[in-house]
């Protein structure tokens, strides 16, 4: 082991000397963990209960909002039944080829181990999933009443509404990784559960994408373009289509990839923990005190948030944000300094990480955010036509990647710069610090991002439920501060993403060497890829160019799906008698679209997803390990690239239309609003399918070729 | 000098053997080369004198084609100003800096040389540039004069007039290399020559394509979409800037574009193969010898060329490539057969790299012809709104991209594992005659480019002289032919240029070791760059973003030069009386429009230029030599995906315009028509300002590295 971990960073000298822990204090820290995840879970089911009890009276509202809940349970019942098929596919190849194949097994108990706890990893991310999209169904009809009340009542039900899906899924997360850990003890089983949480990530976020937005857009272009119809209009077949989508894809398909995320920081910092341990000891349980004390703290955040009448809700969720991050960085550097042996290298290399995060999101909302200057200069630009409108999105969107991904490159840097002097093998365990500090304050992230869709949701309601003028303007408000943190969301959860596979580079190489060990064919280990080596140098070509044609197959899923549900919304028009008028009682067929957007987005996902594990199949045959080193190496960096981009244009474009809808630059009508609508469509799914699902298809194919390294180790050709 | 070349790839066992071959022989060869030389020059000549004695002698398109040729002197002018100004700074930094920091150097002289041969490089491009626009202003009058008797003479001079300066450019790089070669016997001193080349390639790409580009966009956005007069109407004041933009961007812009890359797969194909010769040798002479009959086998390719009366122009231009490919092939096995030492490998990697250029091309073309179904499924698309024609452009642009990647890796990982056994070191060699290969038909691929502007120009003309309905279709049909051909050719010079800065990665670590030797610090010779090093990884990341934002600030200078120059044409049909109603003696200031062309091109263009290089330098300082091989690596990959992206989604989106403006899903003025017209104004600057101009940036931010090697070993950070 300790040949292993030396070799890890291509370092020969230096010896390692891992801080001792007790066996006690091991116990004391899952005590405390097991604790964290309690009162997570008890928190949740408390807000759960209360935003039950919340009023709910109006019987339109609560008609629609049924409508709402049973179409996302219809999306996600068929979603989880293919992937119910997928991944038993799935677990019958982990049980047949891994730790390594069955055939020349020693150990065939590893093997179904592993298979089960990828099955355990679906389960968890699906549960949490289902049970955030019952709670935001919840809420959301009775966030609708509240606003007429008021911005306090309303913000108060979303917001809560959405933090149990951020406690659920971070406690979750936690409790999957800790039970795997100490049930299993072995840090590398945990990337199957990892691949576990990244498979339903692929399904939910993709599919979930491909999902709202083929309703979004549909529902628009026939409703508002078409038939001149508002927003959330009743008699609009894909109405409801739409409002399940916000659900499924930025409730339960946000929540997935976070988990996912969370899941993979954390099994990546163990497997190099554990290296360096040589088993369960310090640096492995610093990991867990990381992830609850982040856990704690979001626990704290959300407590804490609450706008007061004719307050910001923007400013209501920024700040809970930054309480948040200031609780865990105080606690972690108060831990660090208790910790045995104080390493306060690694509470800097977290923190480095999670500054990167808030400063990649505050350029996110630099160049998305209607108050600072890019979104009032594309509106601008519109007046010249939808090209120009596109054409300046594309370059801002180009340019606001620079910043995040120096902060990302700069982080790992420092990361690995300040504990390389712990000892070979720590600069990497640094960088996965950095991921895991980034990713601590998910569960307050998550919870605001499940605000958005909630408050999008009850602006709808509030609409088809004739609430009146007042109300959908207080709707709407809390509507855009939900659109503005999202995109913050975005670019932290990317930037997490970045971090969180550069460390899974790090466990490849890590299962790699491990394997030759096994094998005895301890000259070949493996201390890094070299550029210059033709194959790391085919394979970084080959994994550059998968994020450009993953997404551009779901763009193109969207493009058809819509095209299959606008010819259904016409005909429901022209064959349904009164629908056009609006004659009282005449309904549309609200559950075909929803068929439809669901048959499609499962149908264009999966073509996708097997392009991606099949690239990395073949690369890894042809190439071997050095070429899926360096596959993955172009797979992140072109990943991260094109999913900044695509999330920062979609924000842009959104909110450089609603700036124009504000009454700049000609207004709502006008022919820089045409053009401003032109440019939103092209960004929905932009931000809404391509660019968050890349996240997921980095992570899927980073485990994929981490768990199929003793394959490639076997059979490739090269 | 043998340690080194051992060191090159890492490898430590075996011993170099270079084939000996006496200096008859190589004087033999350079004796070759300088008739091929020769030839060229008289052949270009010949086809001048040729181009000029045919009729020209309607006195409206003698008036208009002077302006033409004027307006191009003027933007040429003040480019050359400009250009001079910063490239005496630059010349001044070399002899500073380069090879080594002057106040360091033992040979002062060397730094001079460098200093002048850079100057030279930048000279010679300049002088190809200007023939060759003066002939393409020659052979657009009499090419529209000509159109009246029919497609065949027309087609001759249009083409004939192209190809002068296709001859130019590869006998201006084969003198200027060679010459460097016999009076410095240095191929270091070429890095030099070939940074020269691409800072006027800098300027002229990337400036003449926001030049053309403001023009084309504001003459037709004014012109058709808001005045609705038709394409090349003389009421026009931008309409003369749209003509002189063609011959700025695509006569001398990709003239110096492909001077750049080959003068660059040249330089870095013999550092290396100096390196294994210890000196000129036969590895170095086997260069000259490929790139001759390279330039033999295009004089060839253009002497056939011709189109049979109702043939069809595009077969002609393809036909003419396939037999100068088939022609190049077979010279270079003969003499590869004949060569002493006899190494069929490297003919072998030369083939590979030419035959994926040719892989390229045909891709491209299937993405981007409109008798594919990619064209008509955009054109479908658009059906639905601008927006699908957005999405569905940008969608299959980024499936495009993946197999001209998979090609370029494929054919280095040949390049390489064919040339490999020869010994240390003649893996690189391999890919850089890869790129030779692949370089080696670019006197064809120019012709056939410049014949682009020439018909586009002439179509103008016949237009604006008014030379009939038939007249103009003919002109139509060339033209037609012209935009296909070019969207090849843009795949190859990407393609093309990806092969080459492989091997200028390969030239980086070769001057970095030559300085590590000077300087006695050999323990640290470089054998590759490790992803896994955080500084290496570092520069990825910064690398990988520069691409995009160097596009962004590109295309974002054509916009606002654009907004500048619809004003003045507003401007100009208010104020000058009888413009708008074409009486007759009125012209508008077409000077006005090329003036403001001209300013607004060099001034977006600097900020992009300088901030590559600064970046390059910063990185450098920062991390030293790793930082800056990765951040050559990222710039690479992204960029070249950036750059097939781009070029494939403008031609993809010019041809789906072309497509229903043929009659096809509506036809003209239909609102699918409409959405065409959006997406190709959207690719006007993706295809001819930033996808190819992101090859010089590559080209250039590789030079500067190399050359500023032994800077960033004495001064950086880390």
């Amino acid at each position: 082991m300790k040949s292993m971990t030396m070799t890890l960073m291509g370092q020969t000298g230096g010896i390692i000397t891992p801080v001792v822990i007790s066996q006690k204090t091991i116990i004391i820290i899952y005590g405390l963990c097991a604790l964290t995840i309690l009162a997570a879970f008890l928190y949740a089911m408390y807000l759960t209960k209360w935003v039950r009890i919340q009023p709910n009276e109006n019987t339109a509202i609560k008609h629609i909002s049924g409508l709402i809940l049973s179409g996302a349970n219809a999306f996600m019942k068929k979603e989880y039944r293919i992937l119910a098929v997928f991944s038993s596919v799935f677990a019958i190849l982990i049980f047949l080829f891994l730790p390594k194949p069955v055939w020349f097994s020693d150990n065939v108990g590893k093997n179904l181990v592993m298979a089960s706890v990828y099955l355990l990893g679906t389960l968890f991310s699906a549960v949490a999933g289902k049970i955030g999209i019952y709670v935001a169904a919840l809420a959301n009809a009775r966030t609708a009443e509240a606003a007429t009340q008021g911005i306090r009542p309303a913000f108060r039900i979303a917001f809560r509404g959405g933090a149990v899906m951020g406690l659920l899924v971070v406690g979750a997360c936690l409790l999957g990784v800790m039970g795997v850990m100490i049930l299993i003890g072995d840090a590398t089983v945990l990337l199957s559960f990892s691949l576990g949480a990244s498979s339903l990530a692929l399904f939910a976020k993709a599919g979930g994408g491909i999902f709202t937005k083929t309703a979004d857009i549909s529902a628009d272009l026939v409703g508002k373009v078409e038939l001149n119809i508002p927003e959330d209009d009743p008699r609009n077949p894909a109405v409801i289509a739409d409002n399940v989508g916000d659900n499924v894809g930025d409730v339960a398909g946000m929540g997935a990839d976070l988990f996912d995320s969370n899941v993979a920081s954390m099994s990546a910092a163990l497997v190099m923990a554990t290296m360096l341990d040589g088993g369960i000891g310090a640096n492995a349980m610093m990991v867990f005190c990381y992830a609850a004390i982040g856990l704690l703290a979001s626990i704290f955040g959300i407590s804490t948030a609450r706008v007061s009448e004719n307050g910001s809700p923007t400013k209501a969720l920024n700040s809970s944000t930054y309480v948040t991050t200031a609780v865990f960085l105080l606690l972690t550097a108060l831990t660090t300094y208790l910790y045995p042996g104080f390493q306060w290298r690694i509470w800097g290399a977290s923190t480095a990480g999670l500054l990167v995060g808030v400063i990649i999101g505050l350029v996110t909302n630099y160049f998305t955010d209607g108050d600072f200057p890019i979104v009032k200069k594309v509106a601008h630009a519109s007046k010249t036509g939808p090209a120009f409108t596109i054409l300046s999105g594309i370059s801002y969107s180009f340019i606001s990647v620079l910043p995040a991904m120096v902060g990302i490159a700069i982080s790992s840097l420092v990361a690995y710069t300040l504990c390389e002097p712990l000892g070979p093998g720590y600069g990497m365990y640094g960088i996965s610090m950095a991921a895991v500090g980034m990713l601590s304050i998910v569960g307050m992230i998550i919870s605001n991002d499940a605000y958005g869709p909630i408050v999008d949701n009850a602006r709808g309601l509030a609409e088809m439920g004739s609430l009146g003028e007042e109300t959908i303007r207080t709707a709407d408000e809390l509507d855009s501060a939900g659109n503005t943190v999202k995109a913050i969301t975005k670019g932290f959860a990317i930037g997490a993403a970045g971090l969180t596979v550069i460390s899974l580079l790090g466990a490849f190489i890590s299962e790699v060497n491990e394997a030759l060990i096994h094998m005895g064919r301890t000259e070949e280990l493996l201390t890094g890829f070299n550029i210059m080596d033709p194959k790391v140098f085919f394979g970084i070509l080959v994994g550059a160019s998968i994020p450009a044609a993953f997404s551009a197959m779901l763009i193109l899923g969207v493009e058809k799906n819509a095209q299959r549900m606008i010819s259904e919304i016409h005909r429901q028009f022209d064959e349904i008698e009164g629908l056009r008028e609006g004659v009282s009682g005449v309904e549309p067929d609200y559950n075909r679209c929803i068929d439809i957007a669901t048959a499609g987005a499962l149908k264009e996902l999966i073509p996708a997803g097997l392009m991606t594990i099949i690239a990395t199949i073949l690369v890894g045959l042809i190439g071997g390990v050095y070429a899926v080193g360096g596959f993955l190496l172009g797979n992140i960096v072109t990943g991260l690239l094109l999913a900044l981009f695509m999330s920062n244009a979609g924000g842009l474009w959104d909110n450089a239309k609603k700036y124009v809808e504000a009454g700049n630059e000609g207004g709502k009508g006008s022919e820089v609003h045409k053009s401003a609508v032109i440019g939103d469509t092209v960004g929905d799914p932009f931000k809404d399918t391509a660019g968050p699902s890349i996240n997921t298809q980095i992570t899927v194919v980073s485990l994929v070729a981490s768990l199929l390294a003793t394959v490639f180790l076997i059979f490739s050709i090269f």
